[in-house]
């Protein structure tokens, strides 16, 4: 393969992890062991900042700031959700595309990273015909990213041990909490997390009973399985009976029997006329209260969990560095249209590897927990789930604190000249 | 002072914290240094489970767990709510005391030791008094525990360090994480924590801006002030007009100007009729979505926050454990009826010292954020306040980590045997 010398542009897509930054260090750090790349910069705020040509300067950046990209959570270079469409709005996609390729050329941007889950593999996927269709030598590669773990081929997804494992400390420390205040009425938690279609970070959780069954969570609801509410309540007031308290786990994307998130029912208005925005968990709290008269609490971790780094995995942010410099190594090879991809080599112990991945079979597919890692009864993942998802959790990122909280790092930010007229 | 021989009993009451487990090694290992101490009992679940005689023998207990309980969260005694109700019940209350003191009396207990908030001191009084006018020769200390703030005469109260900790470090996190996905349409995120009545807690995240005006969180909403609907759009508003982003940090107490919680209206049904569970942070992101047609999320965290042992304050951890110890140390020399509370000697650098309050001023009186250390707009803690909250939140815990979760500790809880017949 022939050296391709240019400048290299690397962004982030979608939502936040603890690890797409330290994804970006990898990218960074390899790249800057390769003399065909000459200049490195970082679009802001992934394809909708890089169609207005903002662009700044990496080399400009304190080495320090790029060490503290492996431990700060969140997207340091911004990110989107800007999805270049052909399917439903053609004409819009087409101008993007013009667009994109004039900023690449105008910067000569010869290897291009783009971070990102489904849809950004798929914007990456696309670039990358583009580029051969209009003859335009540049080396693009998606680099996996998302607390869903939804993407297909991967073993698993960077972001994803991270969640799990705060999560499942929580989990432990909510359960220890309530478990405590046990009285003889009983009580129970549900605690919502995030997952709209797969129940991979629901799933995780179980991690936190530690192998012991009467441990919480001691249900875990996936969105891919609906609401039993029967078998549910039952499985409550079991639980109550016996340990007198009982901690429960929700998938945000929780659906009833119907097909409708049970979270998501706009029927319900305030006083003031405006639908009530509550959640998995407190549609779940209201059941649970209203038929057993159990006192119910609710957690809603929200972005909290995909941006806990201050109790990161080391595991997941070593693998997400390590797809970052995977993707660059691949493209100094010569590769494009590629996506980095983690294989499992084994669980016990724990050994991995990376390869790639065409990003022709990346785009747009879901990848769910196999219905045999999940108990009959459907609340709880069974020993195949454990055995895949213990490893993952692994270590502690080792976090600066200053006067008593993390000290993340952000980047300085210097913007590379515009070259071009701004987008019309 | 004559000496006292006899045996001691400690036990915890109340919402648990992170370290109102160290309180009970602080009692438990200056109670270890005294030989007239002979026996040592945990009563488990209270004052509730006392009632029933049960108590577990401490010095079974293997050492390793009891320096586990300097890092492990919840209550490893199990804690309660009851309370000795002279008021409304008499004649119950009037049993109740006569009963714990069979129990004490059964089990020559001579020291005993009570961890909780304002209800837990007020009963620790009580007992104090009754033991008084029975001429039955107890000492009884209150040890002084709430994640609320809310105990009057000590500078803090264990357990408050550690949680606005962890919620000011997971401020900061959403922080970047809802800063990094801003779009020109802004978004706005709303934290519910923990607080009916006082804002200590909603406050205390005001550490996570760091001292940078433009950091998060950009509006705190405390119980103590009625929500302004009118200004806090106005200042969320200006907030995204700026940032492109807001992060909202609200006390679940949160009240409107006619003194009603915003998150408790129950006329709020779901379709099965019941009361929609939601909380203020759903009431508020109702409104500001309402009227700003704003994309706004929210994140409840509910028990997590007190429960966060994976991210405690190690100054807060130190000044329970000193204050169970403190409380040991006074009894051994005669005290009885008092609470050992934290003084500030200094703020820059932190020194403080603990001394000994009466209970009949510490039982039943709430202790609120004073005024002048609250912006005019009532929406911001100022200088005052990070001067006094700062320094309790310096350092972490260490929690020893087994694959990839805090190992915690429960206790092995060997039964004292029982002397009395079961409560009537």
């Amino acid at each position: 393969m022939a050296e391709l010398n240019g400048n290299l542009l690397v962004a982030q897509s979608g939502g936040p992890t603890c690890v797409i930054n330290a994804s970006v260090a990898g990218v960074i750090t390899e790249a800057g062991r390769h003399g065909e790349i000459e200049e490195i910069y970082g679009g802001l705020n992934g394809i909708y900042g890089i169609l207005n040509e903002e662009l700044i300067d990496i080399n400009e950046e304190r080495s320090k700031a790029i060490d503290g990209l492996r431990y700060t959570p969140a997207a340091a270079l911004g990110t989107c959700r800007y999805k270049i469409n052909f399917d439903k709005k053609p004409e819009a996609a087409a101008r993007d595309m013009n667009r994109l390729f004039e900023v690449f050329q105008a910067h000569n941007i010869r290897y291009f990273f783009y971070a990102g889950g489904n849809d950004s593999q798929d914007t990456a996927h696309k670039i990358h015909l583009e580029a051969v269709k209009r003859g335009y030598e540049m080396r693009v590669m998606g680099v996996p990213k998302t607390i869903d773990n939804d993407l297909p081929h991967t073993d698993h997804c960077p972001g994803y041990g991270s969640v799990i494992k705060y999560n499942s400390a929580t989990v432990m420390e909510i359960g220890l909490d309530v478990g405590s205040m046990a009285t003889d009425d009983g009580s129970c938690c549900i605690v919502e997390v995030m997952g709209r279609a797969a129940g991979w970070i629901a799933a995780g959780t179980v991690l936190a009973k530690q192998g012991h069954a009467s441990n919480p969570p001691h249900i875990i609801l996936l969105p891919e399985i609906p609401l039993d509410e029967a078998a549910f309540l039952a499985k409550v007031q079991a639980t109550v009976a016996e340990l007198q308290y009982c901690i429960v786990v929700v998938g945000e994307g929780l659906k009833n029997a119907a097909g409708e998130e049970i979270g998501a029912d706009k029927s319900r208005l305030d006083a003031f006329g405006h639908p009530v925005l509550s959640g998995a968990a407190d549609a779940l709290a209201s059941i649970v209260q209203g038929r057993l008269n159990l006192k119910t609490r609710t957690v809603k971790l929200g972005y909290a969990q995909r941006a806990a780094a201050h109790f990161a995995s080391q595991t997941d942010a070593d693998e997400a560095f390590a797809c970052g410099a995977a993707a660059v190594r691949a493209a100094i090879d010569g590769k494009s249209g590629f996506m980095p991809k983690i294989v499992r080599l084994g669980s016990a112990p724990y050994k991995w590897t990376i390869e790639l991945e065409d990003l022709a079979n990346i785009a747009n597919v879901e990848h769910f927990i196999p219905r045999d890692w999940i108990s009959e009864d459907g609340m709880m993942p069974n020993d195949k789930f454990v055995e895949y998802a213990a490893p993952l959790i692994a270590g502690e990122v080792k976090v600066p604190m200053v006067n008593g909280l993390p000290a993340y790092v952000s980047l300085g930010r210097t913007p590379v000249e515009k070259k071009l007229a701004p987008r019309g």
